[in-house]
């Protein structure tokens, strides 16, 4: 459904049928590789320079995350005015979300997550989380009461990322939908035509008039007064939004909008996906379980999910490896490693000495289960220890205790 | 924009282009009369017969109101069932509403109020008032301040006819929608496709998101649990809309989606339109205000009004006249007398006098200018004793004391 619309922009842009990226959809061209650089065409956003990394730990006194050294966050929009207006010393807040369709998150899920809390630390700046529990009850199918379900299982998930609470407001639709929130929504979608989100979005007659009006309310949150217990009235704190690169469409028209009702567009920093234990063609997915590694996993459940699923790129005999060495571009224990092992320097000894067929693939996937093994045994201790209350407190509208110091 | 598809429906129901009715439109065929009988068979609904009428006055022990007995509304969909329901000892509540989209409300803008005020106090229910401030910001394309200003504005309007405020929920949506009735928009809008909306209401590609999605809006009132301080979670009260016979086409919808969601399909009680002073071929329009007698019109703007503007029905000359007599089927002052003036004999005297010629139109028009004058000082009175506190007393989310008796 999506996939018409944005395949005619990648006509226009590519002159041909390439890689299809909606927020309901990634697909690469052929099954093969998505060309990150060519998105970053098709879409209009900026890719995001070494020097700006090297910015934000000037700015912030802090290493920069690995996500950003090794780009994970590989594109912007804007993001350096809020660098700029950083040092000038005035004010942003991040959003980020996530549309609870499944109980338990994979590691896919977690990217933005770690990466907005470190975004937090670093800069010392409020944050909301926007559950799209309305989202994902009319593309899911699942009813009201499932879809609010879910969010708070999730909000658990998130929480257990390690938000500061004093800092954070976590909300989903259904609950905080309302009051200036909402008259913003409206703001918002009287300046989006029907022809506009099916350009966009690609939605067809067939659609439910529910979908068609949500993107305004995931535009919404980018504008600081549908918070009034964080930031009053105030229109002049900007928005820097994390985020994989698939939901750029919502934020393109978001940007479009803003300044035609008073707004300062929102930033945008832009992750690539994590990639399918099956390899790179597409995101995981929630409806393959074989296709991810779930916080919920067990240490065997990640074992046995990486010696038997996790695409290598190694040769086909021992023999053939010790010659020519693994492919690195296609090999996912490698790319998840490159996520997730904390130390640059092992990073780079391992693809150096498997990428020349000295480490195989055996070894390589062995020290994959120890750092998932340890990262999904953190977040299961972590998340364990949320309790009802926690999320209760996260999700309270209030003013946060600490905002911008 | 709404006319073509409603055209398609005539076509298809009358072979013909005809009169257009829709929410934002109203014109009869040729400039000519609204045929009513028409419009019941192409809407689908029921015409409100005598014996119905009679019912009413029966269960209620009252007699019934001027607008039932004289067939100002005269069409319903399973108000029948309302009544068996009532019988029974089933309880039922009321919604109407108002579009504020102009500061000062004209007399037809009270007909609704009025009638439902009427079966508030014969029936002892509880009522429900949308002010669809979200719906005028976004057709009329004013700012979201000014509407809410506009609806606080007319809700001191719709307190002055005399709503019980032990009975009476009134609310605006920007301030209002939330929570479950917001959940509730959502379950509606997920049962209703962008080719639906545009077949019943006309949207185009041209139109904004937020008019496409605005009719769950609309009929998010309909089922009970949009209003937990009032019902609770009980999915089991009826709902009776008494509205215009223009807002039908949300109110189908609504019936048509109720089922699927496990609501039951509100029942409606639907009146004609209060005719422009310049003939029947409308409704009176806000944007002329010499079409209409307004609330706040003085005593010699009525006058002037009535003197100048009100159509009549009477011969050319006075020998015509005495001749022929008037015609009462187009004559405005008549028929503003059918709505207002109180006692049946009179009118019927006045009818019977007129059409033989032997009463002249200024004495018609002196009689209307006595009425109306009285109805408005009334009115008057009433709104300036409207103050903030009783505003908020109606619009204050609460339980209402009394419900059912």
């Amino acid at each position: 459904m999506a996939a018409d619309v944005t395949r005619d922009n990648l006509e226009e842009s590519n002159g041909g049928e390439e890689q299809v990226i909606t927020p309901w959809e990634v697909s690469a061209k052929d099954g093969g590789r998505i060309d990150y650089d060519k998105l970053i065409l098709q879409f209009g956003c900026q890719k995001l320079e070494e020097s700006l990394v090297k910015r934000v730990e000037r700015l912030t006194g802090k290493p920069a995350h690995p996500f950003l050294r090794r780009g994970v966050f590989f594109a912007h929009r804007e993001f350096d005015k809020i660098l700029d207006n950083y040092e000038k010393g005035q004010k942003f807040y991040l959003y980020t979300g996530r549309g609870p369709s499944s109980e338990s998150l994979h590691l896919g899920h977690l990217v933005p997550f770690l990466f907005t809390k470190y975004l937090q630390d670093a800069f010392k700046v409020p944050l909301v989380i926007q559950l799209t529990d309305d989202e994902k009850c009319m593309w899911k199918n699942i009813t009201v009461e499932e879809s609010r379900r879910l969010a708070r299982e999730n909000a658990k998930d998130i929480i257990a990322c390690g938000f500061d609470v004093s800092r954070t407001f976590i909300f989903c639709d259904f609950d905080y939908v309302g009051g200036n929130f909402y008259q913003n929504m409206i703001r918002i979608a009287k300046c989006v035509t029907l022809n506009q989100v099916r350009g966009i979005f690609g939605f067809t007659g067939e659609d439910h008039i529910g979908k068609v009006s949500f993107p305004a309310v995931q535009a919404a949150p980018s504008f600081p007064t549908s918070f009034p217990h964080l930031f009053g009235d105030s229109k002049d704190v900007h928005c820097l939004i994390p985020c994989a690169i698939d939901q750029d469409p919502y934020f393109r028209m978001t940007r479009d909008v803003a300044p035609r009702i008073g707004f300062h567009k929102p930033a945008l920093i832009e992750s690539l996906f994590f990639p399918a234990l099956q390899g790179e063609s597409g995101k995981m997915s929630a409806s393959d379980p074989n296709s991810a590694i779930y916080v919920t996993d067990s240490p065997k459940d990640i074992k046995n999910k990486i010696n038997k699923y996790a695409f290598s790129g190694g040769g086909a005999t021992i023999e053939e490896h010790r010659k020519h060495g693994a492919n690195l571009e296609v090999d996912v224990p490698v790319k998840y490693l490159s996520f997730f092992l904390e130390s640059d320097e092992e990073l780079a000894k391992i693809k150096e000495e498997y990428g020349a067929g000295r480490m195989l693939t055996g070894e390589v996937k062995l020290r994959l289960i120890d750092v998932l093994g340890k990262m999904v045994d953190r977040h299961q201790k972590a998340r364990a220890a949320v309790t009802d209350e926690m999320v209760d407190a996260f999700m309270a509208v209030r003013p946060l205790p600490q905002m911008f110091s």
